[in-house]
């Protein structure tokens, strides 16, 4: 009999493990895939250089992953942001500088304007119950699509709005609520929060790699942590728990169950869940994401007087950033492709896909992109243990229905992961965040039942 | 080594067995619960007298499953629908004849116009894959709330038409598209039919349940059915595939997946399916609905001229039906508790909720309804195996991501079930149609094979 079994060893099951083991309680982690680290993935493009196929960045404001970072000594970066930025819209690419191109100044302030008006609204969300007041329900009945129709007047600033939202959520504006939407701004610190590099979420990045944030906290859990050990089943009941999982039984006092809620149907409830978490599990979904990361000799479009870093209206590539290692050797760049022009990547031979994302980097970078030394390819959404990237959201009226259950424990079930996060939703800074509010869960109702056992 | 195995004996999956066993094609089916049925669900009221706690209705359309029950031996017999309906609107009940309520002209006129529009447009929907046309999948971006708010101008109009939503599909406004909405107009051929009694989805009952076709196909099976035991994975390849269930391996040539979609992430494969099955999986959710049973000692409201069907726009029950059994005795009724006033129920004690449903039959049917003999109550949210009723359903950009994929065959694997049906999906009958072409798709492919090797 253990204290506490941890579902899940991405970085949000992995820090309240490792909180957990900190207080002196007994836990151990199970995880399904034959690797910790979740939605953050190491690539390595050379020896002793890595590069990243999943979540990798972290802004100023993310203080609780950075605090960890150092505490497990991995350190930062600023991520490689100097030079002019492109942006690939109606057939041509231009650069620009600062957050959003300045060269389509109709466009631009439609955007603006939308901007203004959505972070309004969203600075009166509750984060911690986003559909709690009435007046917030009535935007989780329209999608974004709806409202940027009916508010926003030009193609182009509707261009550049769908393309940040995918950008920063990977889903189309059809997909989510405007509640959704007004939610994840105001977790982010408004919307130039979630775009920006410097001061942004995407100010810094870790040395060695995102990934090895979780490699270190696992390498402490040591035989506490069982990997390709998928959990199936989970009796619960007043004395205790009993996860059931391929080659492993545990009993606990209590369970954290840190995989994203759209994964939860994957484990067997025994007995079932109430009604309102047996939706809510229906009711997520994630977002489509497929990275790519093109390694060349050198960060050749630095030269250039190019950042690395585009925008694109024009799919199925939405992004690129320079992905090169702290010191620049090798050059890296990293390509989105996002919600639909991810799908639309998908329904192609693994060859044709190749071929369309070189063309897109030659479309910014020139001819010298098109013979890359390596180009790694992660698709989130054929991951079985993810289904898909960055994090699970609600579609409409998604947060009227179950929000108010989403990190409610269910007798001794308590519920981790960057899903359940209020600041810094979805982002790592989230998952950390919510491992910790799981751990200190956990902790009261182990605490409070030592105290009526003694 | 067998030729085929059937996941899930619900309608869709034993139709399915039945047919590749009358085909004479070595089948079995692996169930999960310890009963077969799926969303049909008798409930014994006295010695020999059934009534329906899941699915139970037939419409002279549905002659698939008129046909099935034929073959089984299941009679049916016509839904007791004389005398006058109520409508409960606004703190008052309205006695009327018809469809929908007349008392309201200025309101009902805002309905039918309504129901015209709707009607025009899901005539050019095409079932077998409804956002195919672009101009289709602008429908698929607003939800039906944003179009009833845009063209309904009354609001005991938009009053008629939620409760039209929540009645056929078990959802709020809010949580579908416009585009799967007007899919499941087209589907039930129109407004009327699927909210009619006669001549609609509601004609017709089954003598002895509607779980009762099950149990005869289930009896046939014999041997072949194995209950209570639920699939955890299907390894899959070019040889054939290998079904590990929870006592139980069996490697066959081809497997049925008969389960709704939102359940798909109960089973892990490998390898892991393509990423558009992956998420459309977790693009799925299901309604929400808890049926109740009152039963009394004679259907009392007949006497008064009362028909027993109900509708209430006051929550949180939704409607009423007579569901005495086909000789009157005892007298039935259910009551229909939908969307957010399932969800309303769900966060009571079973006491009080008792409470709330009898005072909502006594405010319809008067102090004879305030003490049933017996009161039955099915959430089928509550279900793991289930998650929802009646039917899984995409929410807005769903059909446009992943509507193409739905039955499209995955290497060794056909997809059944009721959300896998073009016409009358989501009823039974669409359960049986979806059945009988996921039998043809395997017999067809073990056809081509056994040609192949001879």
């Amino acid at each position: 009999m253990t204290d506490a079994v941890v579902v899940g060893a991405g970085l949000s099951g992995l820090v309240c493990a490792r909180r957990l083991a900190g207080a002196g309680v007994d836990v151990e982690v199970l995880e399904a895939r034959d690797r910790v680290g979740g939605r953050t993935l190491n690539q390595a493009i050379g020896p002793g250089q890595v590069t990243e196929l999943g979540g990798q960045w972290a802004g100023p404001q993310h203080t609780a992953v950075r605090r960890l970072a150092a505490e497990v000594g991995v350190e930062t970066f600023p991520t490689h942001i100097a030079g002019r930025h492109l942006y690939h819209h109606a057939g041509r690419a231009t650069r620009y500088r600062g957050d959003v191109p300045a060269r389509m100044p109709l466009g631009l302030g439609d955007f603006r304007l939308a901007q203004a008006r959505l972070e309004r609204l969203a600075r009166r969300i509750d984060l911690d119950d986003p559909a709690g007041a009435p007046w917030a329900r009535r935007y989780d009945e329209m999608t974004v699509e709806t409202w940027m129709r009916r508010h926003m007047r030009t193609r182009s600033g509707r261009s550049l709005m769908r393309l940040t939202i995918k950008a920063v959520l990977a889903v189309e504006p059809r997909e989510i609520s405007l509640l959704g939407w007004l939610f994840y701004i105001a977790s982010g610190g408004g919307l130039d929060s979630l775009i920006r590099t410097d001061g942004g979420y995407q100010q810094d990045r870790f040395v060695g790699g995102s990934q090895e944030i979780a490699l270190r906290m696992a390498a402490d859990l040591g035989q506490r942590l069982r990997l390709a050990t998928p959990v199936r089943r989970i009796e619960h009941g007043r004395d205790g728990v009993r996860v059931h999982a391929d080659g492993a039984v545990v009993d606990a006092r209590s369970v954290v169950v840190a995989i994203p809620p759209h994964l939860h149907p994957t484990i067997e409830f025994a007995p079932g869940l109430p009604a309102v978490r047996n939706q809510l599990a229906t009711a997520m979904s994630a977002g489509m994401v497929t990275k790519f990361v093109a390694v060349y000799p050198e960060p050749f479009w630095r030269e250039a007087g190019l950042s690395g870093h585009a925008t694109s209206t024009e799919g199925p590539i939405s992004m690129t950033f320079d992905n090169s290692p702290p010191d620049g050797s090798p050059g890296a760049l990293v390509a989105f492709a996002l919600a639909d022009g991810a799908r639309a990547l998908e329904a192609m031979s693994p060859a044709d896909r190749r071929g369309v994302v070189l063309d897109a980097l030659v479309a910014l970078y020139g001819d010298r992109a098109s013979t890359p030394q390596q180009l790694h390819e992660q698709c989130w959404a054929r991951e079985q243990w993810t289904r898909g990237c960055y994090v699970g959201y609600f579609g409409p009226g998604g947060w009227t229905s179950f929000g108010s259950a989403l990190r409610r424990p269910v007798g001794r079930i308590v519920w981790a992961g960057a899903e359940t996060a209020t600041h810094g939703h979805g982002s790592m800074d989230g998952a950390v965040t919510a491992g910790e509010r799981a751990a200190e869960e956990a902790l009261a109702a182990l605490r409070l039942e030592a105290g009526v056992r003694a």
